[in-house]
């Protein structure tokens, strides 16, 4: 039960606020955000990734164009400092001008994802960094979205990605990096949905059509929602002929095992180099996966060739990623992909890399709706040592150092408050267990400990305590 | 030695680079970023303070005319979203008014310091919080001063407060916390320097004075750079009489131990109620440390009585903190202390508070320049596979899953490329060991690993592998 401000008169003419789109987090928060990403790290580490920072603020030229432009209306801008009017154009000014003249009033701007400073990142340190270069990275990153329910202005990234290797072991490993971080999580019943650009691009290529790809994957990948009548209306409208469609069929209704998937794209794709391709990347991330977990064979991760999967088409350019829960109602919890041309933005050609992101706002979400978080998570203040009057004050003093000492977190509460008092704030904090200290403790040095689940109390020597509590 | 991305062409005409003031983290950096936080934090953590974290951008109007005029003008602002001058007033622009525009263009700014977010905070959330609140807070703060060595546009900051009790025995922890942090750190001799705002008031009462308190110690804390007739010089400049600098001369001539230094104050303080209560709440602090530490008499924090330390003094309204190295040259590596109306900004008054924060930033110059980041510290991946060929990669697949299994951060080189080539990228990534796979090792099951620090060899099982290098 919180302990409120009763005794405090709040002026009601100054109410702080958020920023529309922003959110605290509180200690009981915290620490179930903090179990989220130290066990994704704790993946990361063990795959041989390194962790980088970039600025929170990166300049403006950096961050423009890379995003489309929509992207670019939703990148905040920082003003410049000082008088930042004089160096804006006064016809500008004098026309209320605002997106002309945005780039003459400022030069900074918030980071809006982690790829782009990641790619800044490569070329500017390119001499002082081994390839390949394997880093993960956890920030915040912030776009002027609308804000709305699961959607935030201020939001973490987790990505994890390679350059400067073309080897599909890396994406093999991201597929394990998937299974085993959202497994140490708690989640049983996930899938890591896999397609290939070039699977995608070979059938475009197949009907003849290389410039539709998008419209095409955009309207394959709503079968389930509007059955084959309303895909084919779709994909007619979209530019394809009948004569496509029905050399398309066979895809749209790609069923059955990854390996029965194969094989129909096979066929299909068969007088496409590039789809061929596509076909040998998926087969040998599969076959890479089945040596990793040979000696793991209870690992097996539910994995889907989707060739529906299209997520940053403009982008990927091999596999592309995308992890969805099936304990939840809830949007993808991670995606990734490998792109050709990650450093070509910055004059760095040739660069080829893979990666793939972790969700944490929506893992965060589906770990509490599932009830996942671990009890130990909760943990901060472990023991709470009462504080009755002056001599039992003074008595505690090397008492609640002793149990720091012991690696136990310990707070003596800090006045002789009424015990009801300190024991609600033991309550709210929910410090598991709190020692009592009166004359007769004081007298035989046997304190009593009092377990605040089961309410049970019990005289015990300090070491004892110390013994019991570390448990 | 990096491995540099020789083959690759840079375009001469996009450079991209680092917003002024802002800072890159390369892993090496990180992983000792990193140790600092962690070390910080885990010592917060038993002292019972738990984390919270506050967004990056704050409403402007929650962090104007905080900071003072100079303060304001550092605070960087961001530009509204959308058509940002439809809002602001014709006649401004026209006139190219950047002052008296900022607040019809900018809603938001980037988060100044922990401390305005920290009441924001508290009384946001003074229904669900239970005093006393402890809480940590790491996370980046944002300033528009002028670049220099060792000054920077975004650092972090490290901040650990309690409102809500107005116990000394807070400061006294706050001291443990300075000592125990600091230890597990390294330093090895650093002083803890204390001071009490109701000492300085007691001091300017006494002499009539109490408006030049500010004057007073900004004069007398410079007794060190030019001597007694200086700081008279000052003093007399300042506003202070020759009849008041008699009273002062035993103030700022204090010297002796904390005891005698009390003694001395106890004299010239006998008069003021503030002062003589300043004086006994340092000595119920040094009190509460003496107790505190009772059972570990080898920690004995270098703690000096120091009345010319005078950060915050606007802020600070009772004791104050300020920890100073004594191995390195550098300025405070941290500082704090009690403030009565934390929350008065925001319309909740009476509430006290006291904290401190650690200058994450100087303590790792410091750590760097004394060499006492650990060697661990650095450790990334533990054992890189080499990868002679196809039928050596198969070979090594579950060999590293089986090493990642037992916890090892492992790696297998994703390409079969020259040994050279992949040995410096061991090199470069600092990893210590690295497990040679050939047709011998394949035949016998015995795997070659090498000690890349000492260069030896030798065969061993998996098994023998994962027990040596796990230790």
């Amino acid at each position: 039960m919180p302990v409120t401000f009763c005794t405090f008169v709040a002026m009601s003419n100054i109410k702080p606020s958020l920023v529309k789109g922003t959110r605290d987090f509180s200690p009981q928060e915290m620490v179930k955000r903090n179990h989220i990403f130290d066990t994704i790290k704790t993946v990361f580490k063990k795959y041989g990734y390194a962790e980088i920072q970039t600025p929170t603020m990166e300049n403006l030229s950096t961050l423009t164009g890379k995003y489309g432009d929509e992207g670019d209306k939703l990148i905040f801008k920082i003003l410049n400092s000082g008088d930042f009017l004089s160096k804006a154009n006064p016809e500008l000014l004098a026309n209320a001008n605002s997106q002309k003249l945005i780039s003459s009033i400022s030069e900074k701007a918030l980071r809006y994802d982690l790829t782009v400073p990641f790619a800044r990142y490569v070329v500017m340190h390119q001499n002082d960094i081994s390839l390949p270069f394997k880093r993960f990275q956890v920030q915040p990153v912030w776009r002027a979205d609308r804000p709305q329910k699961g959607r935030y202005r201020e939001f973490y990234q987790c990505d994890v990605d390679v350059v400067g290797s073309d080897s599909l072991l890396n994406e093999a490993e991201f597929v394990l990096i998937y299974q085993e971080a959202l497994s140490n999580l708690g989640l049983k019943d996930f899938t890591i949905k896999l397609n290939n650009r070039k699977i995608l691009s070979g059938i475009a290529e197949i009907i003849g059509k290389p410039e539709l790809i998008i419209d095409m994957t955009v309207a394959i990948d709503k079968l389930d929602k509007i059955g084959l009548d309303g895909v084919s209306k779709e994909l007619l409208e979209r530019g394809f002929t009948a004569a496509d469609l029905e050399k398309l069929k066979p895809v749209i209704l790609l069923q059955g095992s990854n390996d029965e998937k194969l094989n129909s794209l096979r066929a299909v794709l068969a007088e496409s180099a590039t789809g061929m391709n596509g076909i040998a990347e998926i087969e040998t991330v599969f076959r890479y996966i089945k040596g990793l977990l040979q000696s793991n064979p209870e690992l097996n991760p539910d994995l889907e060739l989707d060739i529906t999967l299209a997520r940053g088409l403009n982008y990927y350019t091999g596999c592309i990623f995308e992890v969805k829960t099936n304990e939840a109602a809830m949007g993808s919890i991670g995606g990734g992909g490998r792109y050709d041309d990650l450093t070509g933005m910055f004059g760095l050609k040739g660069l080829t890399g893979v990666g793939i992101s972790f969700g944490a706002d929506r893992i965060y979400d589906v770990l509490l709706e599932l009830n996942l978080f671990p009890e130990s998570v909760a943990a901060g203040t472990k023991v709470l040592i009462s504080n009755f009057d002056e001599a039992a004050e003074l008595y505690a003093l090397p008492i609640v150092q002793q149990l720091r000492n012991a690696n136990i977190a310990a707070e003596l509460y800090p006045s002789a408050a009424k015990l009801k008092k300190q024991m609600s704030y033991a309550d709210a904090k929910n410090i598991p267990f709190v020692i009592l200290i009166g004359s007769d403790e004081m007298q035989s040095g046997e304190l009593t400990l009092k377990d605040m689940h089961s309410g049970q109390q019990d005289k015990l020597s300090l070491e004892a305590i110390i013994e019991k509590i570390k448990d």
